[in-house]
């Protein structure tokens, strides 16, 4: 049971291969991790058992942790369409699994989440993993994929309250 | 209930805004229509949303019709990431949709469904759309999004059985 004004946040890094999620809680400025992993699929299956794979990894860990919010990292692939659409696919079963769970879901672009977490919109992968650590006190070694899903709850964590300020004054 | 020997197939067109589907029975050589639709979502909805909406909607359908497989066009938006992203992302539910509910999916290149469908693999959508009508006898007018669920389910019925040859003879 979260603490009266404590809210619980899961940020989710999707992939076809590998999709990070991370869970914290967030208590005023404060912030605590909870959990954190990555649900990995079988690369032997066809691409619509690998989704299925996905679904019910991450009902499970919404199951197990029962956060009240989700933010998804909106990422996009440049390179070419079959693996832009790829992503899309992983992407659309984590939104379409958490919105189905009862959680809001928000959506931040990965210069937002850098400069959420870091200060900097253009920091490296090593900064963003450096500072989860610190502001995540006794975090330990954790999957990369992990690292940047609970990158994107504490960008939730810190920018939530300035969204719900500018929905109350009238968007 | 199906008769001896034949086969309940749906086809699936995936959209954010629109996903068409159809299913027939093939007995052998012949076809014969089931029913078709088209789900949509709510444009004023969120992404999360919409997708939510859309699995349930599939869900929906496949629980009322009891398809045994599924046939899926694998298209590509090639215009921008962004669309292609938006497309990955409704592909993906009506893919783990359907090999959630137990189904073979399939998945076939337009090209391919056109060459089943018409006999030409540049055939026109008018085209394609004529003959869906002329091979389903007594389907009527139906929303162009499902005509193409239509083809893609014909074009399934065509090619399960050299798949199946294939699949038999090698490996």
């Amino acid at each position: 049971m979260a603490a009266a004004g404590a809210i619980r946040l899961i940020g989710l890094d999707p992939g076809l291969r590998a999709t990070g999620w991370g869970v914290i809680v967030a208590h005023g400025s404060g912030l605590a991790h909870i959990a954190n992993g990555v649900v990995r699929t079988d690369p032997e299956a066809c691409v619509a058992k690998r989704l299925v794979q996905i679904a019910s990894g991450l009902e499970d860990v919404i199951d197990r942790f029962s956060p009240d919010e989700a933010a998804v990292e909106e990422t996009f692939v440049n390179h070419n369409a079959v693996s832009t659409l790829k992503l899309g696919q992983a992407r659309g079963v984590v939104l379409m699994v958490a919105a189905r769970a009862g959680l809001p879901v928000r959506e931040y672009l990965p210069n937002l989440v850098k400069k959420a977490v870091v200060g900097a919109g253009h920091a490296g992968k090593a900064q963003v993993q450096a500072m989860v650590a610190a502001l995540l006190p006794g975090l330990g070694v954790i999957a990369a994929d992990a690292a940047d899903a609970l990158a994107v709850a504490i960008c939730h964590a810190h920018l939530r309250d300035a969204h719900a300020r500018l929905l109350a004054a009238g968007r």
